[in-house]
């Protein structure tokens, strides 16, 4: 059994807002936060030798999302450089919960957010989908403690 | 004044899931239910004379999201038809707060979420953006009561 | 065999320019021109009875772009109606090639493009992809000849 | 006077697949090809030390499209890392017509590209925007000649 723990893992990514992610306001879109979050957060699976979409013995192991959540305190504008601080606040037997903290030119706190995910396998050519607790292979290299 | 009140409001927006919104994973992108949100809020906006970027008297009057927020209970595939049902849950003096809740084929529910946005003007050919009390015009519309 | 010919179907998509689809510029951000080709197109399959993702007798039949081309006359700003006016130009035994105008408001002429899709299949878990001829059961609904 | 002239600067941009990007058919949805030539051509004015939208006494200057074209000839998937070479293939008086050849892991082409931008001047709140000679200080930084 692995248990439910808070975990130390950060991870920084970094974006040049595209022209493509302004609105005619002139700021980024809100959706790009959540984009953002997704980059980043498999940005750092990435950096651990994971995939947020694996096949490992005949079986996709996927994660799609359970909650995401982001609030606002200011604006980002074209080609601002945008730094987005991973963490993963807790892990439970089938899902990770990510915090992010945005900041402008890597200063000024401007948006903080959240998801969680949930563990699946993905089987046959119609894609069914079921919860499933975390792999070992995967625990291991988030680094979860075994109970 | 205008007092912060519940209100009972109520709106249905319709859509068929297009191609381009589902992922490798054989659904809808959760990035979507975010733009789904910000359509319906348009479109209920626009069915009582309002838009969520209006030109009155010189001054542009927009909407930027302070916080937004979205639960994720099943999927949905590409062209399912989503109905999302918007309530205004609050109104204060400088934001609005909705409620969505997201219907599979119009029956199962898939979703929930929320999004709080705040009005602002935004003035001149730098476009500097400030918070604002929300114009009378527009409480009115709303169907807020004078306190 | 089907020959390939010139064919007369029209259709006509509407939409109404939403917030999100639009730049720092003020106007629609170019890329949803080619969102707006494929959604005129998905909606002209479904009215003819098909689907540009469609499974029979365990096979996925599908149609990814071989080409894409958009030219710009004029702009479309948010809440903008815009019709957008598909025609079948040329079908041969493997693809079709469509021919898009997009009005604003219905009227001016803003916007002309035209996108070539290959048939082909999907199978199997590993979902691997092999052009094809145009099955009979599709070829009848667009109305092709059979020479 | 400027020549209308071939010219030889190339430039890459490298990008990996984003989950985001693809779709249920496992692959880059063909959308993101035109905003990955957006995203190549804004890195390389930026490399010159250019933006695509830029203030210039008090005037902003910007790049709208006249045309994007793309034809595909593999697919890309998740994760893939896609480099973007560019090419200024002409630049006129007003115009520019850029080249883009895509490839798989910098080995495979999987796709060929070209947009031509029109110079454009946006003014006053009102934002109207109007064709304009390509500036000097933007030519001078773009390499062309002068007649």
């Amino acid at each position: 059994m692995y248990r439910s723990t808070p975990l130390a893992m950060e991870f920084c990514w970094k974006h040049r807002v595209e022209f493509g992610e302004t609105d005619m306001a002139g700021i980024v879109h809100f959706t790009n936060y959540f984009r953002y979050m997704e980059m980043a957060e498999h940005a750092f699976l990435r950096s651990i030798g994971l995939s947020v979409h694996a096949e490992n013995d005949g079986t996709v192991v996927s994660w799609p999302r359970l909650r995401a959540e982001c609030s606002f305190k200011a604006s980002l504008a074209f080609e601002d450089e945008v730094h987005v601080r991973l963490a993963v606040r807790e892990k439970t037997d089938r899902t990770i919960t990510y915090d992010f903290r945005f900041f402008k030119d890597g200063e000024r706190l401007v948006a903080t957010g959240s998801t969680t995910a949930i563990c699946v396998s993905i089987r046959g050519s119609e894609r069914s989908m079921a919860a499933i607790p975390i792999p070992d292979w995967i625990h291991e290299k988030l680094g979860g403690e075994v109970a």
